[in-house]
């Protein structure tokens, strides 16, 4: 065995995962121990890799009685080394089971705190380094790296090109109470609540572009759609209108559900999601405007004057009433952000699109196009009270070669909170940042 | 023509890159003006799309006198739509012209800050929202654009799993001198300058891990090499070794080579960079220790006591000496983070790697074994006074299932700059946060 924790002779190294391709043959696994049951003469152990689960079986007359105490007295998460012959065997979850020759400890673990038991959600999060090696989480964090991973081929193959935004900046996107800040040597700085500025920066240089990272909310919201840092995957395009990103946005949200579909099905079937309602996303999603909305919310009991962003209960409302995604445009002016370009027949309204993910998931897209005039954006900066000077570089890019242009943000972790059916979005990200969170 | 800009008739809207799919048919391309000349009969219209630049020839007796007119008024940056003919030309730098037919002006611009004069560098870090527009800021960010898009390929071709560090930490990882830091509600928080132990945790959950986001350092660097913000790679294994560390950061620095040797020709071209010492860029990298490297520098003439780190001046020594990215190893324990698994054979030593680039590039590259040992890793806590309890977590993946690990980070844009043969960083990230930079 090569790597640290040799001993002698050389086997394959195999993941679990890939162990389908070594069917009769001998392996090694370098794992730890998930779970153990045991009859007087055979040890079931589960050991888990990261890519995966198998059952190694251990029958007492068939390795020394040494080994056999060794694999008796192993802890649960027991880091384990083991090496066996691969069996295809239809019962097996993954199709296959090992047969263990060997068996070497690396580490005995000291009392695992996560047992089989229900655990309370603090208690959970208290150990989400730990929390984060159950099947549960790592179907999750698998489902949320293909994600990723889909958005960006979608759009490195339509020629956006990845323009990172910085997380430092020195104004706010959509003013300042909600925003962390820190001393940055003379001067105050902030985290960044959206990378669409700059991405509009980059949109007038290159085209067509998105940013992908981190964002900070400073909100004192503790509701299940809230995480104070999360991640924002956002597109944005010169001589890009309305429509063209209410297609765009269909188009990704309709590719990310499909490649999940096809390549993340165990992770489906591990998190017990009703894959029948994600197979119902196909284009093209159903389109309305602010107005039906209202009527809609109104229809269903709600109390809601016209000119009121929806709330969480509305949006729920809202996406209920549809089997795909639903694509919302012409809200208000006047709850929207400053740089959002009024309807030039119908003021009173921007022309925008939030994408509400359904069954009650909501909000997972928001964007529109952005004002492109100079005059009119200098006008909104001075209503919304914004500090002008902070806006000089951005209002540059109406003085020099303003084009209309358009985009969006979609929110990873509420992607695949709805894309893997959960309840709250903490699950969804490797380390959560809540309102009272901040360890580990 | 679509879109928000339209007027009647339709045309098949191209990019300029794709222009040669359309040789002899009529196009329309959406962009800007990025620099004009005339004779009296001709314009020469060199227009950028974010895809690349073309040049559109305007002949006074094939077009309206209006609209001759209207393109010998145009000013730098102005924002048009031109429809023509595109026509191969062996002389033109994309192999491509295009004979105009019709141009409409979106915008005229107001006169344009930067000039085809030279500017000061101050001047145009104020202008980075406009600078980008530049050819080379173009090459610069499609460079980045590959190399980061490579670096994921290959380490999710080899079952490495995305996992997302978190920026919002509770305790630092190298001491809390040097970090950014935030009011969090009722405390505080900083801003994280490696994703590195919580992808340890990730590494016990899911084998083999990579975290990929900005990182951020408070440090009073002034020198061509250091941003406050900087976007790093960080892959880490369980079960890995120093050999596997090696080896795996020589095949994702050389496959990212390859990669933009063989993707961003055009980009290299305009970079003027000599493509013959990237060529040479082949594994595998020579291998030396921090013992050789000191006598190294000492031959070159430098005074250097055993057991400093190496500065910037002591780094370029080294990588100059060659052709491609030197392994350093075995660096004195004193000068490393706590977390450095020490050789067990000279523990006054670790078992680390950095990986310097060649042409005096310096470090791009760090990383190796970590402590696997729990009374180790709790000695070397209390030896660098950290605080004990913000470590619990951290101290949990001994207890539960340690395993021998490793991993490194890479950093994004010391690579590009190498890559690119550039003077400084801080024309590799879109908006570069410099010690008195934070504007736009």
């Amino acid at each position: 065995m090569d790597g640290p924790v040799g001993r002698e002779g050389t086997v394959t190294v195999a993941t679990i995962e890939g162990v389908g391709a070594h069917a009769g043959e001998q392996v090694e696994i370098r794992g730890w121990l998930y779970n153990k049951r045991s009859s007087g003469s055979i040890h079931f152990l589960l050991i888990r890799d990261g890519t995966g689960v198998i059952q190694g079986v251990m029958v007492k007359k068939e390795v020394t009685p040494e080994l056999f105490a060794l694999a008796d007295d192993l802890t649960q998460e027991s880091s384990i080394v083991v090496r066996g012959t691969v069996r295809a065997d239809a019962r097996a979850p993954g199709g296959y089971e090992l047969g263990i020759t060997d068996l070497r400890v690396v580490q005995r673990a000291a009392p695992y705190p996560i047992t089989p038991k229900e655990h309370g959600i603090e208690f959970l999060l208290d150990h989400r380094h730990l929390w984060l090696r159950s099947r549960r989480q790592h179907a999750i964090m698998r489902v949320r790296s293909e994600v990723i991973r889909a958005m960006c081929d979608l759009l490195d193959g339509r020629g956006f090109l990845r323009v990172d935004a910085p997380m430092l900046t020195p104004s706010a996107c959509e003013g300042t109470t909600t925003l962390f800040k820190t001393p940055y040597f003379e001067t105050t700085a902030y985290l960044t609540q959206s990378g669409q500025l700059y991405n509009e920066a980059a949109a007038m240089a290159f085209g067509k572009v998105y940013c992908f990272g981190p964002t900070f909310r400073a909100e004192k919201s503790k509701t299940r759609r809230h995480l104070t840092e999360f991640w924002m995957l956002e597109p944005e395009a010169a001589y890009f209108a309305l429509d063209d990103v209410v297609a765009l946005a269909e188009d990704l949200v309709a590719y990310v559900v499909e490649r999940v579909l096809e390549r993340r099905k165990e992770e489906l079937k591990t998190l017990e999601r009703d894959v029948t309602r994600l197979e119902a996303v196909q284009k093209p999603f159903p389109r309305i405007t602010y107005d039906e909305a209202v009527a809609r919310v109104r229809a269903a009991g709600a109390q809601m004057p016209w000119g009121d962003d929806f709330g969480g209960d509305e949006e729920t409302v809202l996406s209920k009433q549809f089997d795909r995604p639903v694509a919302v445009t012409h809200y208000p002016t006047a709850v929207k952000a400053f740089y959002m370009q009024p309807d030039p027949q119908r003021p009173e309204v921007v022309l925008n699109c939030d994408l509400l993910a359904p069954e009650g998931y909501g909000e997972i897209v928001g964007g529109g196009e952005r004002i492109h005039d100079l005059a009119l954006l200098e006008q909104r900066i001075a209503e919304h009270s914004l500090p002008r000077e902070a806006y000089e570089w951005y209002l540059d890019l109406r003085r020099y070669g303003s084009v209309p242009h358009s985009g969006f943000g979609i929110g990873i972790e509420r992607t695949v909170t709805w894309i893997c059916g959960l309840e709250h979005v903490r699950e969804t990200i490797p380390f959560p940042r809540l309102i009272n969170r901040l360890y580990p």
